[in-house]
């Protein structure tokens, strides 16, 4: 049995902040970056998702130290990967706002996207 | 001025459910595909996200007319694109379930992602 | 100083097998995958690259055991990794064939595209 | 019948120029843009594939004038696709240079990608 519920601006502010984390996520992994490149990957990742609707702002982080972790292959860089990444977003739909992030969990292994806090402009 | 609401059940539904069509979209989208591929494709997109969390079971749908429309250049294949996809995804976070879908809006000229529906599991 | 050359049918066979490698990897790695799972990407991943100009044929594995050491964290998927790639692509491109590969190097820490084979059907 | 021949500096230039350009393509078509942020995914992109094995250096032009064609839908934004991209890429491994382009072609309606020139450093 369930009950049906009318959708609000709060649901779509939610549904639309985790599109823009997870179309961050599956479209810029994978990106070759090495220490001399991931300040224009973090600009272009924040820029690019920036333009899709709905969203106030966005910061992108990427890990410089665990780049570096990486390349001690002899190729000289490595690609990005979810972990790297630590992104904060502020989403609106009408009146109501979300703030979301996306940062490596140590405890879960895992890059964890996360409701930080919904309010409602009033 | 704002007010913080506490998180619930049903946002973390709506936020997982739109984690989930821009992972896929932002995944699978620019993948070579014909006519003969297009079910294996339809196969491994749905249930790649099948995997994810709180997925309670999703179907996918690729536009064969469109892929046909495609098909026009001398080399026979085309690359999937967000408007030939047709999702259905049922999302459950402890008792809160969603229903959303990503779908070509042909007034809007955009493959929409939209809430369907939200219920409570009693 | 350099001396320029006329562009033979090898030379394409080639090109457009770095391509169909470089394609595959960036395409799909990142794919939410487990042991359920995997057999389906691995038939869309071949599918998909096989419908591309100039592919013979082309045979995709996925390594299982690496899927298997991913799947500790607690949601029970992991990613597809380039690691986890093992590719072996026939390319014909007039009389020219070539045969390249994609798999895991443990030397390097690095899934190493290569050219195997250089033939001329006669 | 076949027969084999060795693998020259000349073959392996060409199986990386390849790699690139496809690894271009399948990474970062579908990334949301508007005339705001082209600047910026250019650079990103140009940045991203010049840290890869080989690369002498590449240049990446993103079509403006597609991109405003593309923005009539009411969202402001569209995404990268391989017609809007013009690349020059240029290889060198060992004493074996080549200059490869990725660039729309009206008459094949298709993103070519394309050999331009192969020389010897002598």
């Amino acid at each position: 049995m369930s009950t049906v519920n009318s959708i609000t601006e709060r649901d779509n502010a939610l549904f639309e902040a985790g599109i823009k984390l997870g179309a961050l996520y599956h479209q810029f992994t994978g990106s070759p970056v090495n220490l001399k490149t991931v300040q224009s990957l973090e600009k272009a990742i924040a820029e690019s998702i920036s333009v899709q609707p709905f969203v106030e702002n966005i910061s992108v982080r990427i890990d410089r130290d665990l780049i570096r972790a990486r390349l001690n292959n002899e190729f000289g860089y490595c690609e990005l990967e979810g972990r790297m990444l630590d992104v904060v977003l502020n989403m609106r739909y009408g009146n109501a706002m979300v703030k979301a992030t996306m940062r490596f969990n140590r405890e879960l292994d895992y890059p964890l996207m996360k409701i930080e806090e919904i309010s409602d402009i009033v």
